[in-house]
């Protein structure tokens, strides 16, 4: 049987590779994920997810992550929850509850304290350099505050045919206490059903909600489309028809999807890195940029571009 | 044109009257809607919405609350929020923005406080008698502590063909601190796109979470469904499927959806009452039950039920 793991951006790789090893192994598809999306949360270097994510107007960093199981739709997710080590960890806890499975701000917090999840001041210096650095250019500068909003989103398939959807962010860097995106919502950021796939969105989370893409994703999986066609197809509609409504151009888009045969697709709407793996074939870093306006282009990340991405993330700010 | 107006729960009814006269007035949805949702939300004897809304465990009444924009498909929500009068009204501001647009729990309060929302302890004595009659029978009979999580959801469509959809409530009675259902979730608790028409659910937020059933409901509207052929489908396929996951009944669900020539719909697993009117028919209270597996059968709520339900809402704690 068919097993494998599709994550959003080059920051999935690492944890996608443990994870592919552990459904080689026969492990479960919520288990993998769930060790995927905490190797992105403990890295300091990845800045809009977990430790070293960047921090709110406030200079708080609020977190959002959700998990679904795609065999009982079970779903559960915190939004708005500071200085916990994992928030996947605790989304995929509260996916075993029937009642208060969606928890935010402090009550996340005190459910979180309760069940004795580990504590963790997620601020680390270069992101509260990178904020500091931001506060000074809105005044010199007159920038907008907002760009920077990538969610880890991991869809991963274990040989059982069961699957499983996580994702975890800091959310829009400098966003208002309290901001929510996309990312814990279902049908926006994530959905699963292991009756066909999986799908996880990433980008401006107040454009993506207004689409439901994640759903809409699966639903046309449902309907016979390869991963590849549902994204393609849900992604670059939705974008038309949003920038025909604003009469601008949408935010940032991007979306990754897996079914339950190990295919695979993505789509996007900017320069989108993502990563992955089957039994067939290895785990990779991939590019993804939209073609015209209703396809994908995709091709291995090359030397060049690992190597700048590696300089950019840890350059001295 | 047509115009008309859709709202789950007889409480809708006094709010949606006056709703549809200022439709009828040439007023736009999105104004109509609002200050029918504040009607909801201001009368003390509706126990699931606003003041007089049931609290959660710690006896603190947490509010969630959206709007949704019908022609650009924005989006303004809030969650967890405490003692504010008319969250629908901050949802509604919120959905003007193009970043920060839904808020949770300490930000969404700092952020109405600033943009001068009026404040309101929204517990009242009644709220405060039910809360502690709960617990004592909880301790006593060892009552499941869940249940009472009526949202009221409200679509609109005025005569230029403007639409929008407006969602409040206190969610879950006795929930934890900061759980959310899905009322403040696009997608789930309301999905609302001019083009074709709207839809709103209400019942227990972590199921409807699970199949994201307001968007369906739209989607199989866009594909030329009628707003009752919609429902049924959606609503009655989903919970036929979670049924079998679960190996057990899911949880109450119940939606309406109205179209943008003004025909409506609804659907539910449980007992439901809801308000409908338009430009052709007098706004009435109805009834609407599961037929079989796959219907609804809807008929007035008459002097009897309504005597009843009057009784019951104000019957001494």
């Amino acid at each position: 049987m068919p097993y494998g793991i599709i994550g959003t951006w080059r920051m999935a790789f690492e944890g996608a590779q443990i994870a592919l090893q552990m459904l080689k192994s026969g492990e479960w598809a919520k288990f993998a994920l769930e060790r995927a999306v905490k190797e992105v949360e403990d890295y300091p270097y990845y800045k809009s997810v977990g430790y070293g994510g960047l921090p709110n107007e406030n200079c708080e960093v609020e977190l959002d992550a959700a998990f679904m199981d795609g065999d009982t739709l079970s779903i559960g997710a915190v939004a708005g929850i500071r200085d916990y080590k994992n928030p996947i960890s605790i989304a995929l806890q509260l996916s075993e509850k029937s009642f208060n499975s969606f928890l935010v701000g402090v009550g996340a917090e005190e459910y979180a304290h309760k069940e004795g999840f580990e504590r963790k001041n997620m601020l680390t210096e270069r992101a509260k350099k990178i904020w500091e650095k931001r506060i000074s250019d809105m005044k010199e500068k007159n920038l907008s505050p907002y760009d920077g909003h990538d969610t880890v989103g991991i869809i991963a398939l274990d040989e059982r045919g069961s699957m499983a959807v996580g994702t975890s962010t800091s959310g829009l860097f400098m966003k208002k206490k309290g901001r929510v995106g996309d990312s814990p919502l279902s049908g926006s950021g994530f959905y699963v059903d292991s009756q066909v796939g999986g799908a996880s969105a990433t980008g401006l989370g107040e454009e993506i909600m207004k689409g439901c893409l994640s759903y809409e994703i699966v639903r046309l999986m449902q309907d016979d489309r390869t991963p590849q066609e549902a994204c393609d197809k849900a992604l670059y509609e939705f974008h038309h028809k949003l920038a025909n409504k604003k009469g601008k151009q949408p935010g940032a888009m991007s979306v990754v999807a897996l079914n339950n045969k190990g295919l695979w697709g993505v789509a996007s709407n900017v320069e989108f890195s993502f990563v992955a793996g089957t039994n067939k074939e290895d785990l990779k870093i991939y590019l993804a940029y939209p073609e015209g306006s209703r396809k994908t282009i995709i091709k291995e990340a090359n030397k060049e571009w690992l190597e700048a991405y590696e300089a950019r993330i840890k350059k001295p700010i």
